[in-house]
């Protein structure tokens, strides 16, 4: 049986500004990366979206940022690997203490932004953080959005990893993607099919023409594109017809 | 067997500022009430003052307040049952995670400052974060600093409650405490007195020479002091001579 | 001549959240409050909409709030009147310099939400703001949100201060607001028709259908209402059949 | 007539927490850099702190930093030019108004610890504050940390720069500084000499005891070290030993 989880960044409002749709998007996702506090987020949103999530059965992951709300937490900034495991480690159990209060538990842990770069470019911060996760509780799934970062997962025996593809944005031939300044609709086909192409095949097409690798469990879509439910819409659909099973991660490792 | 539990707030400081003597008072304590990052402390105080309570086998509690840090979280502010649930969680969650990377547990829940005042004022606000606090984990003890808090806590049957009396100030008549200006150094013989004459007959002679009531099993005392240690040596030294047991919270109920 | 003044909340956006349509509402107004940073803005969005502001000739005031960007400035805290005149020096300094660096300057003060409603309740804290005010520049003029501040304010000599109506709002027969849970579109003649009947007659109909008074040199109108522009076309339309002129603020007094 | 200028960075406390003792070594600066509530500092900390400048005659400098309290702005970020202008503005406005309630205003502008880092290590941040900083006032005196930093001031006609030595660290040959892990008292014959020999000679022995030059119109002295008021005491029994005046950066330029 082939299978794929949907994951989408949830949670990213803050106090009285709204980011993401995320009541539309959550009936159609598989795994939810819950922003942390500190680049997004706040305590009553955090409530707010573990209570919707569990609501939908979705997988609930710690989507921990740099503490940096008015950056958005995308600029790396200097801090010691030690001190971003602990960003990751505080974010993380302020998230389980909200999914605890509702019988679940935090099934992932997924780095947001430059969190993420400056894991995926020293291999110190990364070891730090998986390391970190590994010690708080050893049954969490790392969500690795790059090849380095998933390799340095791979490593640890006791920590279970999935590799993410990215469906609504295009990839260059070495497996970086092609960022937009605005995001723009996407055609739902287009996204499906890639969906599907990750799912069985493991693979998809560049921006290039070329076939590249994907070997992903997981597909990440943003939950704030202008036709985020539409694409997911159509993704159901299209693996509903080519025999696909949604799963959330803790089902597929 | 007579035994009570000495509590002490530590991890209040923050950044590159430093609070308190929390490496000098550690070894001398059985509870600390750590800072969750909200009014005092930061992942990185949290973290190194969980290892610090690890090693001296104390008990961890959360010592969860207001967001305001520039006010130390001493100022009320106008936030709902729900918005305060909301700040305990995050913070004993938060708190919790650095204590599970040792292995240890959060043992009990303090709120701290203006948080404590609301809750005292406000029993919804109090109700909402002791069915928070069991929501998270029924095992969690709350220590009430006074008596409006511990009857609303002897309600639940799930939630154990301890009452905590202070020794380093004084009590008025009605077991409100006579607060200081400046901290001011104490008697040492005065404060390990008032700890066996709360641990053995339940009671401290108030600022007007009457005998008053403090049915604690935990007494606080302030480790920013300026002779904290000393008055902590001399109330070991009492307790030894009296036949009382240091025990930790977790131990009493 | 009959002229008035309008003014709209502007810069509310904060780091990547977005909130209220100041590129559109802008060029309809003559008075922008803009948010300093506590409660709302950052110095990004400070500068963006500073400049907004000088293009279109619009007089730029500060909309100082309570540091609680969580709570957006809208919960009440037990700040001294010091305190609170503290953070209104603060943001309106820094105001002033992105006003400076475009040849401009800070045309008036206006505090939001729960800092409003502390000084409306409060004459020291509102005694204070105004000192700290004239303290800092004695040419700033101070927009009254109700009769309880316009009166505090007229005590002082060099003080020129200004009340304002609300025109999006119903009013009740006390001359407080009928606020609203869900901010709703709104008649644009109605709104139009209150706003030529505060800048000529300097009254408006109640919602019991009662001509209360409303001696409003300035109006507000909500930006992020859902047709906050519609209402301020249809608003200039009026304003000059009436013949009605447009001023800001420091045209006024 | 030789003169020089003491500044000294001030202004460092937050909240309920304290750092230096900006009492006792006010009386003994002619200028002080006055943190603007980002790395350090807040409201009311800034208030006291241009009252106790005012009382003492010494001159008003806002010492910017980025907006990372729990880092002390000591980690770099990845802040464009035109972010950190925006911190350089924001703080600059802010600290004027106190200034400006007492009559006084702010007389010079020297970022802070990884802000000035990274002004040192990129001409474009560089410039990009230089010019903010004279867009806001060009009476504005840029006190330069380093020659990087010096030079880059220098092409700006209009824009009076001063280049500040260091006299409780010791200097490398190559004018960087031996930075220490932990403050430990220093010498205070030695600083005072030091203070001296750049005032008269523009120049230092460095650490291996070559002699460099060091074109300073003021010394910097760390108000925190542990003989921070003994050191400045001697420095002025020195200077007026040797018939140095002491001045304030705006009587030197």
């Amino acid at each position: 049986m082939v299978a794929i989880d949907i994951n989408c960044d949830m949670g990213e409002s803050f106090g009285n500004w709204t980011m993401g749709r995320d009541d539309e998007v959550m009936p159609y996702i598989t795994s939810a990366n819950v922003a942390g506090g500190f680049h997004a987020g706040d305590p009553h949103v955090m409530r707010e979206t573990v209570e919707l999530a569990v609501e939908h059965d979705v997988g609930i992951g710690v989507h921990p940022g740099l503490p940096d709300k008015m950056g958005f937490g995308r600029r790396k900034m200097d801090a010691t690997p030690e001190e971003v495991r602990d960003y990751v480690v505080y974010q993380l159990g302020a998230l389980t203490a909200f999914a605890n209060r509702h019988g679940a538990t935090v099934q992932h842990v997924k780095p947001h932004g430059a969190m993420y770069a400056m894991l995926s470019e020293s291999e110190d911060h990364c070891r730090a953080v998986m390391e970190g996760v590994l010690e708080v509780d050893s049954d969490l799934i790392y969500l690795a959005t790059d090849m380095n970062i998933y390799e340095v997962a791979q490593e640890y025996d006791d920590l279970d990893a999935v590799f993410e593809g990215y469906v609504d944005l295009e990839y260059n031939p070495d497996r970086t993607l092609v960022l937009e300044k605005e995001k723009a609709p996407k055609d739902p086909d287009v996204v499906a099919d890639r969906v599907v192409s990750i799912a069985t095949r493991g693979e998809v097409e560049a921006v290039d023409g070329s076939t590249i690798d994907v070997p992903a469990s997981s597909v990440c879509i943003h939950g704030d594109g202008p036709n985020a439910v539409e694409l997911l819409e159509r993704t159901h659909e299209r693996l509903e017809e080519e025999g696909v099973e949604l799963a959330r991660l803790d089902e597929l490792v």
